[in-house]
């Protein structure tokens, strides 16, 4: 489990010689000698996508215990290439941070916040000439390096054949959403999917 | 209701204008000539704070009907100076957008995830030369100019009883809370809080 104060920790003397954001920096992928995904120390600073509660695309999954917030960020480089084109360019990095949900912190009394603790943090990573060569998936176990998923995990297959915007999940970031509709760069698959439940 | 579609449109003449992101750029409020604060056009791409969902901070409120996120943002001029001193500089926006929460959207089954539409904008500005004189609220009923909440309504003192950081909510913005904590700038109102919970 990551804690957030280890992500802190991280994330600031990164910053510190920084004068601006990342945002104006390179801010692609970058890989240990044996292919690993060097943990992107500045994701916080990134462009928010969404935030979701409790989600799964799994029909037979059990509620969870506790519940799980779903933060997307994604590099700012990358963002500005899709308000032009409705797609992702080439080095893109999508970051899925789970934190646990919390009720009753202070003085909120009904409803959910977010933990101090990060509870998962996986990077979906578009780059040519990485160990993946195209898309890939990279979970973080501690906040240095993580391995590439091996393409037979299901979270190819799913991205591939549901998700909106060249196997990311559009669908769920309100803000990209139109966008991708307006350019023209909704996936065969989603769109056969709305048609399907449409008929439904 | 400020529809997700306004924003953008407002957003990207904007952006188009800036071969930066406006982290570099001045991102401090602006006001028209009668003292309203202009729209925050580009708080999207401004740091991310955190999400709730269904959030509450009145004992006697019915649960919503339907459900409400949460998503604050701030401008990245205010998150570098709180990165430095834990707590917050002059010119400081904080910006609470409210989306709908959606159940069974394409292909998620359970849980919840962020409308398109924007159902409610609300930003908290501190500003020692604007109208407000220090920190003030401005609720946007549409994507221009908002006028000053009077001083009179219950959000100022409820944050001022109750907030962390010098009338903010940090205590639910898991990124900053740690930070505050070892710069000793939590305020007397929540320490007294903390210790009233510890004692029941």
């Amino acid at each position: 489990m990551l804690r957030a104060s280890m992500l802190l920790i991280l994330a600031l003397p990164a910053f510190a010689a920084a004068p601006v954001l990342p945002a104006t920096l390179p801010d692609g992928p970058a890989y240990s000698d044996d292919g690993q995904l060097k943990f992107p120390e500045n994701y916080r600073q990134w462009i928010f996508l969404s935030a979701g509660v409790d989600m799964s695309y799994n029909p037979g999954a059990q509620t969870a215990a506790h519940p799980v917030f779903d933060n997307v960020f994604v590099n700012p480089s990358a963002w500005r290439a899709f308000q032009e084109t409705g797609t992702w360019p080439d080095k893109t990095m999508l970051v899925l941070e789970n934190r646990g949900g919390e009720s009753g912190h202070s003085i909120n009394v009904r409803g959910t916040t977010q933990s101090a603790d990060v509870v998962g943090l996986e990077v979906h990573v578009k780059d040519a000439n990485g160990p993946q060569h195209g898309w890939g998936f990279f979970s973080f176990d501690n906040p240095r390096f993580a391995k590439l998923t091996p393409r037979t995990a299901s979270c190819y297959s799913c991205h591939e054949a549901h998700a909106a915007v060249d196997t990311t999940f559009v669908q769920f970031y309100p803000t990209l959403y139109g966008l991708a509709e307006r350019k023209g760069t909704l996936s065969a698959g989603y769109r056969k999917d709305v048609s399907t439940r449409a008929e439904d």
